[in-house]
């Protein structure tokens, strides 16, 4: 069977959120997995310079009508800006690595119900509290959730993973990996399409 | 009539080039003409901070790969990143404005040649000697369109569009408005297209 699709993202990524309702299918239509991998980007952020697409000066507004336009383009409904942005994603990251050491397939269940509650709901899943809350209605155990948070281990592989991910050139959310080929952002996402049917162009 | 599509570019943005190839046949699908409006990119950047995307850390050595797997995507065959990159672009920017002043379609015709030659020939189209054989190519008086890169009205032109450009909030190349809507990037055309076809979305 074919490798799984590398899918890495941060929970404050507006694109990222975008991209989680999309790549699943996909996937599935070139008969791939996905392989949910949460990133902080804000490390790759300070190795590169860069800063949240909406405190730069003239890109910052053209973002935020960005966000909402491809939202409507890509037929993804269900997105509003959140008013607290950018958050740190440190909680709902490691609630999903934590999940996805018990079960692969609950990790994309918990990481697209995180990703609602905050580009939908608009609910802070910083706040350790509401990221546990959020990973309790997939039905994980509530209280293994909030422990998650703050377990050395846990904290410990987030780091491990985003050191693992700039190391191999992570600098954008969401940022894909086809058989070792890098895609970055949804914009790619037909470039991918096409890799997968082809095999590479 | 519709209004023209503003087509916003710099002469050393290797996407802005690769949509040089584009812009057309998709403003005509629509019964749209193209303004073809060069820019100097440095200027905005200093404004938002930004840099040349090769000499940013991380994302440097991805855009170079993404720039060639883009025009293989974009079935643009004749692509070839300079190997002096980037360049100021003053000179081609000049010209063009100058003879769009003339003859708006010939404008077109001379941003298309001095693109190609820099990112498919690899001549430094920076060069105001180097610019002005390449306008002559395509039918221009050679010491006039030399005469423009000096001369203090085209160099005053030329900074209104600047000034104008970011004013409206372009920040990047290509930067595209369609009855007023901006649109960042080739991977927005398939945006535009809708936009074109829909009257927004």
């Amino acid at each position: 069977m074919a490798a799984p699709i590398e899918f890495w993202f941060d929970f404050s990524s507006p694109y990222g959120y975008l991209a989680a309702q999309k790549i699943d299918a996909l996937a599935a239509r070139h008969g791939r997995t996905v392989d949910w991998r949460p990133m902080l980007l804000g490390v790759a952020f300070k190795q590169s310079g860069q800063a949240p697409l909406t405190q730069i000066p003239l890109k910052g507004d053209y973002s935020r009508r960005d966000f909402a336009r491809s939202a409507r383009f890509h037929g993804v409904a269900d997105f509003r800006m959140p008013e607290k942005f950018p958050i740190p994603s440190q909680a709902p990251a490691r609630i999903v690595l934590w999940a996805k050491a018990r079960d692969p397939a609950q990790a994309a269940v918990v990481a697209k119900a995180l990703y609602r509650a905050y580009f939908f709901e608009g609910l802070d899943v910083s706040d350790p509290e509401v990221a546990a809350d959020v990973a309790a209605r997939t039905g994980l155990d509530r209280v293994a959730a909030r422990g998650a948070v703050d377990d050395p281990a846990v904290k410990d592989l987030l780091k491990r993973e985003v050191d693992g991910g700039i190391a191999r050139g992570v600098f954008g959310s969401p940022f894909v990996f086809v058989d070792g080929e890098p895609f970055w952002g949804l914009d790619r996402f037909d470039q991918i399409d096409r890799w997968l049917a082809t095999g590479g162009f």
